[in-house]
């Protein structure tokens, strides 16, 4: 189904038309690879396992990027919301099985983009290759962050970074995943959130 | 100081000649913008604080790549070895300061490339611009696997990653440090070492 500029978030536009400057040729072409996917709340958009069929774009909604250990456990690597990209990047590149699940935290509305898609899109708009390795040179970063995080930060420490990027995620994903991601149960996180809201 | 041929490791050569396919004039060209540094056993390679300066290359060698908390406890990220890329990356490419620590494990020899002979560099000679594209998303990827592992590993499963990976880490870095990495205290690693190698 096509997808028009309408549709897609001003921060989408905005990526394209002003940050890497495409025309409006350009932006209608790459527009024309893309699909949209729906993803109801607790709905997989990949699971471990199945190979990572697209590179994604979070027009609408939030996810949790969660692996699992042998028995089952679940363990939040982090959330990803509006204007981010998601997805197994490993899977997808190198068309392996996903070692990341990506769940829908809401109602999502995903654009996706095929893997043979982008490499043509990429040679006909190198700049689209060029803005790709820059997001994922970021994506990088943030990853190298979150692990220093993991490694040296208390609950605590980790719970004010977290409300500091997203103040409004209370409100968006349910109390027993943010316990999830922080490594917590949800009573303390109850109690660290009542303690921290009474400084 | 001018850096021959002769001097680098096989596994370097490698990497140029056969991998990516450079001319012997493209090897030289880019060898000449290398220079070369000792960093004695202990020693640190690059600060927190710092602004990382070089693209670098371990010839000979390893390091630990650590992090600091606010009590000045040390975490340590990973452990690089000969034919590894390092430093710190978000530092490098934005010119901000480091924050991440990179310590000499063993006498160290690393070839190293600043930011704007890389940029001259890779003008010259694109295939080596792709080539560290592909390095740092495969890094990229080790970092993913790192905080999956972080995350949702037990110490026992983490040490059997680690031991698998480089056999030989014991006779390499001391055991405090890779109790340190896997965040145990070097008596409980002894102990595991000692049952596991029961087994």
């Amino acid at each position: 189904m096509e997808i028009y500029p309408s549709e897609v978030s001003p921060q989408f536009i905005d990526l394209f038309m002003n940050q890497i400057k495409f025309t409006e040729e350009e932006f209608r072409l790459m527009l024309s690879f893309f699909r949209r996917e729906y993803v109801p709340r607790k709905f997989f958009f990949l699971k471990a396992g199945q190979i990572a069929k697209y590179k994604a774009y979070i027009n609408k909604g939030s996810v949790r990027n969660f692996t699992t250990d042998e028995k089952g456990g679940e363990h939040i690597l982090y959330f990803s919301f509006e204007d981010w990209w998601v997805g197994d990047l490993e899977s997808f590149y190198n068309q392996q099985p996903a070692t990341i699940n990506v769940q829908a935290m809401e109602d999502c509305e995903i654009l996706c983009l095929q893997k043979n898609d982008l490499e043509r899109l990429g040679e006909q708009i190198p700049k689209l290759k060029q803005l790709f390795v820059e997001k994922e040179k970021r994506s990088f970063f943030s990853h190298i962050k979150r692990l220093q995080e993991v490694k040296s930060l208390s609950a605590e420490d980790r719970y004010i970074n977290l409300i500091n990027k997203h103040p409004e995620i209370f409100q968006r994903i349910p109390l027993q995943y943010i316990a999830m991601y922080l490594d917590i149960e949800p009573q303390s996180l109850s109690r660290l959130r009542k303690r921290l809201s009474c400084k």
